[in-house]
């Protein structure tokens, strides 16, 4: 059994990391640590827990964590992140990361959207972790930069299209919906129940800073600028990002030809799921899953299309995607741990 | 006092009628009609209305609702709609038509996009009901279309770029998401609590009816054809519509600058905010309320821009706007009744 | 015009203080005060109020409020009303204050459950401000202490029945359940969004600060002990608390005749629905109201009852009855500014 | 492996059924049937199955069904399920029976709640499937009547309390609060996401037919006449019974001796978890899982008790304690399928 440490267990990327940890058939949770409830036990802080794991929250000894395990995921904010990962690395612990810190190839623009960077030589050997178009280069990765929530189901709904050459990269609208979840566990005003149930909002339009992730991945695939319009949305649900895609076609394409691209380009993947022409995802089918979920129709006779994929933000939008890149980094089966069905309703 | 009958009470739009009603300094109801809960009183379909409304659930009785009533509002579904409006306009008493069957100009349209129209020269009398572009129509007309709630958010923040011709007309995208109020009050699998709640979809992607609704007041606007993508969705809130709209400006402008310009066009409009420089709206900010917020911010060095709009569905989207324009067609402020400030949280 | 100050108008109970005034015949809101806010318009605080309300969010000067306002609403925490409400009194301005601080007769149950009381000389002049018991008083009051939220559900829900000595009163189960309004604006871990969406939870069993108010109210109604088994539980919803009690009969009863004694005993409120026979109140039917709907039904024989009452905790449970009180005090119509029909759905 | 056949796949039970035994070691779905989508892919009616089982909805052929099955769950309505259900039994197929059919053992009672009954006989031979009370008898058991989700709830929180004789039996209140789940898909209006969605109210108060249930397995634990006022009420939420209990104790007890007395109760019982003292359940930490916690107080100087438990209605209230019973019948370990953790949030 692998032994896995969880450092910054208890918010709700660490909390869904221990869910799906606690099934897999090749990983055991050896170590959580938490600075806010040091030397409480985890599943008091989360009574879901209760009688599946039982662990009291370390602090960060790197010493004890590397003798009692053997894999740490970091699910602290980023900076805090940058600040930790080097002293894994440095202990020759493979890590994935789940904030930002490891996510950018260019530090540049990591410290133009977050703030300087504290290991640019770690960058350049960490990997961005999404499987689909990472896999092999995961597999050998000291570090993996988990991909943000947003990024995600952008990237995916994106990727075959931009890979087959099909559409007009100067032009790409990104109308992103997100739950709360999203927003994490520490309290503010915004993300307050009354703040957000019965609303819906934009926010960040234009500045949120998964746009240069989502256009970091983009160009690497066209290997050309990319062009991108990426507008966040706040929804009064608890999980689950709807993205929902506008793009121009380089040339006239028909809906099914469309499909049936998608549907090659994932072939193999164990977690996306193309719809069926004529239906479109609902984040309620993914919800606890860590399926991405995509369906598309084009437009405005075949000259533009409409692209909606859906995630749950917490799992393949996360700690699901996390786990994932554990197996891939292990060489175990990439769905262990993961063959969930979705909890509707 | 106005004479207020209320055709088909019993649903949400009706409901919202009376609420708004109620308070109307210069009108009354003095009559309710529901064939499904005929002889019922008003009070007990919706107890939310005890105590401040008292009338029995009449029959569809033409003669006496027009000796009983000066003005009209039919709040039944389209098709029966045009089934009962005639009646009224025979019997020279003003009717607002909440449903679908008096907003096309082009009976043909009506009829690719729902079903034959039965009364096609009634159609030429009657005015489409969005006050801030048709107000002087409305004050004469005999017939008010009450618009869609999707077109009213749609068109009021579109209304300003196209009159100052900034805009791309070929390529506007609105990508909108609407409460579950919008789906009214008839049971079907699709708008039960648990299919709605914690879900998130797009729906009828590019054939939604309201969609040549749009496109008829664009075009009118913009007298040239104009060509919009438009893809609803369904959000787990009751109230609610936010659109998000992306166009591409003719050259290039900053924010502020198109900001102006709206304030402007909108200056003397009691129900539209257009928000400060920074801002974008929330529907938490309109709900219960006849308000349209709309914010903006330019994309792409100037080159395109991002503007998104926030009603309550059922006041500006429906039975608010239907009470502003009975007060245009009486002479009435236009305020009245709808001064309500938004119910936040 | 009554000149009105609303000295901490950026909490929910202000925000709502503010809705209701709005539209009130006889009043003007003329200052809003807040710490946190001093010096913003309050409409960019709530943009719910743009165009509605144009105010400068001001600081606690007090010779300031007391030369532009006749009259005074404190919506601080307790513990801060009894620093400001002094200095307002001594000045010969009336109060009514929304904090817990002024609803205890006796100093020490309010030093049992919050903490010393600054100003106990203050409190016998101060009166308990639910009309339904105490109009008479608060005619007169120079300080009106608003009731809690859960108490003015569960006093109105009892009081005819203590009055009428029917209930034995060493029994009495009161199950009630709260929107997560009522816990306040400030951010707190507890009342984010994913702590409360799709939970439901009992809170502070038989510890909340509100069973001592309760048994204050009954005790002085039935002059004699009373035993409240009082259990507070959070739902997922904005607005609204529904208490169900659980009461024995001191002789059989039937429903019929119970529900008559109630319709008797509020035949005169302007603000309490008795639900016929067969009929138990839902939130949602009085949400943005001031009423509070009140159904029952016997069980066991006649030997015991169910009562179910409902009100929306920040108008009747707050900022409603707030401005109902000022009505009393000021010689004012009661239902002013207090007309408007529940927002159904 | 065991072959099982799901008879009414498609409302809420039946895809829960589907969702839990997809991962379950010794069992596979078989057969699944529907009469409203006979002949489609289980995978469309829920996409949420996509990739995870692939069967088409078949129809009710009994010959069929027990060839290609071993066993029986049938979610159909009641009244259906009597119908089905001998089909099954003279075949030589056990069954677990989620509908209300085969849960009372007074034919009597049922005839008074639902209607008169089919298939008397069978009654006695089927045992009512709550395991932490009638394990042995399940084992052998041809028929299980698997319980009502308010019931499972409500005696798995006094089952301690009256097998120890502590607590007075002609006063037991249940204040029982449900998500909108326990509904079923059946469209209607009262299930509406805009009916429920910001409402909470009671409903068929004392006459709710889970109340004959509950007295049913309290009158057979405590040997003698039990006073139950069972009053359900309606919550805005997907899933989730939070029970509420108020019972008077026949001596003082304080809260820890009784927390020991129901740990001791439960110490071999794998979902139910007994919350620490000071604790008390929240549903949001056991939805999607089997568990049902339970946390008390006691109160009135140790004269009367409050007791809260919480379950997920669609697993320990449904399709989770369904297939608990096909483990107990089966002699599988009672986990299998059912070790997962909640979904948090």
């Amino acid at each position: 059994m692998l032994r896995v440490a969880v450092i910054g267990a208890t918010g709700y990327t660490g909390v869904e990391l221990l869910r799906i940890l606690v099934h897999h058939p090749q990983a055991e949770v050896s170590i959580v640590t938490s600075r806010k409830h040091e030397g409480k036990p985890i599943s008091e802080v989360f009574p879901s827990l209760r009688g599946r794991i039982d662990l009291l929250c370390g602090s960060l000894n790197f010493d004890r964590i590397v003798k009692e395990s053997d894999f740490v995921f970091t699910a602290v904010p980023h900076k805090t992140a940058m600040e930790v990962v080097p002293d894994f690395h440095k202990r020759n612990i493979r890590v994935v990361d789940l904030s930002a810190d490891f996510r950018f190839r260019n530090p540049r623009v990591y410290q133009q959207w977050y703030q300087p960077h504290r290991c640019e030589d770690l960058l350049s050997q960490a990997v961005y972790g999404l499987p689909e178009l990472h896999r092999e280069a995961i597999r050998e990765a000291p570090i993996v930069g988990n991909p943000g929530c947003y990024p995600t189901g952008a990237i995916l709904a994106l990727a075959p299209m931009i890979s087959h050459r099909v559409v007009d990269l100067s032009h790409i609208v990104i109308d992103a919906k997100s739950g709360a979840s999203g927003a994490g566990r520490d309290p503010t005003e915004a993300t307050l129940y009354c703040e957000v149930n019965e609303g819906l909002k934009a926010y960040k339009v234009l500045e949120h800073r998964h746009g240069p992730e989502i256009e970091q991945e983009l160009v690497q695939l066209a290997q050309q600028p990319v062009g991108v319009i990426f507008v966040p949305h706040l929804v009064p649900m608890d999980r689950g990002i709807l993205s929902t895609l506008y793009v121009t076609l380089n040339q006239r394409q028909d809906t099914s030809h469309l499909l049936e691209l998608y549907s090659e380009f994932y072939e193999r993947e164990p977690f996306v799921r193309v719809c069926p022409e004529g239906q479109v995802p609902n984040v309620a089918d993914v919800r606890g899953s860590n399926f991405c979920d995509i369906g598309l129709k084009v437009a405005d006779n075949g000259g533009r299309a409409v692209i909606v994929s859906a995630i749950d933000n917490l799992v393949k939008g996360a700690s699901g995607q996390a786990v994932q890149n554990m197996n891939v980094m292990c060489g175990f089966p990439e769905e262990n741990g993961l063959e969930g069905v979705a909890l509707f309703p």
